[in-house]
């Protein structure tokens, strides 16, 4: 049974396991409230995870530990384990699927655990680990639906309540629902007033949809830049503590935690993942009520690729002005590039790409000259634009 | 006079204005020593900066203050002096080149000064802010060399000694000299075993020549990355104190600071700048006798443009394989990029980009298809271009 005697027996041993992360207030993201972070991006290996799974992994019996565990994950799980049962002095396989990334099996490796990597998807992994599971003996570490993980997540709710008087909410990701089951039950017990509001992913929204169909919910597919939160079904128990203690719980878009994790590199220097920024991205659109109220935002995790970071900033860059590119249709003569380049060095664009195009132009001498450029803002690429027109310049 | 105690004067004078930043343990960076970071990107304002400007000002005489403080920076400088001022109740005036980044503009408003724009470069915005400070009597905050400026950021080093005992050594940018002269002479007092290591860009290395060379030097031009250390010449008193107390300096390439940025995201996950990079760059790459020693690289500051941020993650992706680019020479017929995508597909690339070219081929009806991919890594390379061409394409 969860009990709150267990999360703070779970805050007393994972003293020695995990990192202090003090609540940050941050400036300048969401102005309306007053905003802190719980960040947990930089937490030991990245992300909460390891919370749970060295509670799971420290309350197993001597003989289950020699046993050793197994986990199935892609992602911040695998590594919580393995660090997890590293610390533990037992032994742990992972089942990764053999298309994930290699800097997470090589991460994982790098925490002590052995990796069986599957071939398939996350479900195939899956199998495989129940299959060894029986076999071998191990055993399993799930990665939300224990009350024992759930405990372990819980601690994040004692060291905000203890870092921060007269909170009004409490924001946290969900995906399987361990996290924010962890922190609503243990907010819940200790200041019931404090609001806990969950947040999924537009494009997986198996908690959800499950809160307001009144039943656990199997989506058949999941698709969003928050990997970490793209699950397709609550847990049993996650199900039933959300609905009994989350006050609200609400959706955000790919573009919106794409503009939270901008924001927090911006504003903050830090590097959140996907599900890392989604409880921030809540509170930036305004998700929630929260105008004039005291608001921690939980960053679950910082395990983002660098590959889509790089994605996630263009793609701001991009949303907010900061880079533009422009077709223009031209008639193919000497000097018209000449011409194009002075205009927008004038305007203090600077130019990136310049690609010649043939299309389907209203004169058959005509082409198209795509420019990529980097300007300050949309009034910027609304100077440059109107400058080209001008001097006649025909924009696509 | 600089004096120890006035290093510790400015410790109680901060208490009110700055953050802490405790210094935290960097794993999987460089393995080869016991690194530590002391996180001044996550100070207020982003950079160390304020740390002088806010001691200087409390310092100024009642009347001084009444007069306000006027200053010239298109970066750091600029927010810590906004800052400072502001917390001390007294009016600010910063010169910025008309150039400056948009967003340091307003952050600096933001902060709460009256920022002057001045038509050119930085030495413009200089001379006018000389001579503002003449005609309106303003108090003039220099960025690095005053020795209250240099007192303030000293603090860094008392935080660091009482964070972390058994230190060998303290690594930290150079620029105008200001943050390590304060560092390096604190430390020396207190702690004269430590070794104080500088770091510079190669690309500005203007106390690195001025220290070998025997006397302050001015370079001509300054290009680098790092441009919050892009710093023409040393001050007077930072030469004087940067002789006398700092172990060596050692130069770093763009390059360099480019991965240590890409590592502090990936392994840290958090951003720092060119500049507050740079001694964690000369750390990864060897450039002092660290081998098992336990060291802190000072991240001065964190306020990198997100375009830059951008470019920096795309070189290093690069630099690293996962991405990568291939110039394929084909015969111009039906079929190729079939061919050639199928192949890809089968090595798990991913295609990201693919451009016709006309070009001088062999053939008259060559042509060159260049095709961006993301990849896992050196090897994942390999082997897509080892199966094209075990398929019979020419990879120039």
């Amino acid at each position: 049974m969860l009990s709150l005697d267990k999360v703070f027996d779970a805050q007393q041993v994972l003293k020695k396991i995990i990192r202090e992360t003090n609540v940050v207030r941050a400036y300048g993201i969401a102005p309306e409230c007053e905003l802190y972070l719980k960040p947990e991006n930089l937490q030991i290996t990245g992300s909460f995870k390891v919370r749970g799974s060295a509670y799971k992994i420290a309350m197993l019996s001597e003989e289950e530990k020699a046993r050793g565990v197994i986990a199935c994950s892609a992602g911040n799980h695998a590594q919580g384990v393995a660090l997890a049962a590293t610390k533990n002095g037992i032994r742990s396989l992972i089942c990764l699927p053999d298309t994930a990334p290699i800097s997470k099996v090589e991460a994982t490796k790098g925490y002590g655990a052995d990796v069986c990597l599957v071939e398939g998807c996350y479900d195939d992994a899956y199998q495989k680990a129940l299959e060894l599971k029986e076999k071998e003996g191990y055993t399993f570490v799930h990665p939300f639906d224990d009350e024992n993980v759930i405990a372990g997540q819980g601690t994040i709710a004692l060291e905000i309540l203890n870092d921060l008087d007269n909170i009004d909410a409490i924001v946290v990701p969900i995906g399987g629902g361990g996290l924010i089951s962890g922190i609503a039950y243990t907010v819940k017990q200790i200041r019931p007033s404090v609001k806990v509001y969950g947040v999924q992913a537009a494009g997986a929204p198996s908690m959800y949809n499950s809160v307001k169909d009144g039943g656990r919910e199997c989506l058949s597919a999941v698709s969003t830049v928050a990997d970490g939160i793209a699950v397709k079904q609550p847990g049993e128990n996650t199900y039933e503590l959300v609905k009994q203690y989350v006050d609200e719980i609400a959706l955000v878009s790919d573009d919106e935690v794409a503009s939270a994790i901008l924001a927090l590199i911006e504003k903050q220097k830090m590097i959140a993942e996907g599900a890392g920024a989604a409880a921030v991205a809540a509170v930036m659109f305004d998700k929630f009520d929260l105008r004039d109220k005291r608001v921690v935002a939980v960053v679950s995790g910082g395990n983002i690729d660098v590959t889509s970071l790089s994605r996630v900033i263009d793609r701001g860059l991009l949303n907010s002005g900061r880079s533009s590119s422009l077709l223009i249709e031209l008639i193919d003569k000497p000097g018209q590039l000449k011409d194009i380049s002075r205009i927008i060095a004038d305007c203090g664009g600077n130019v990136t790409g310049v690609h010649y195009e043939k299309g389907n132009t209203e004169s058959v001498n005509g082409c198209f000259l795509r420019i990529d450029m980097e300007t300050r803002n949309y009034d910027h690429v609304k100077l440059i634009t109107e400058s080209l027109r001008s001097e006649g310049f025909k924009i696509v």
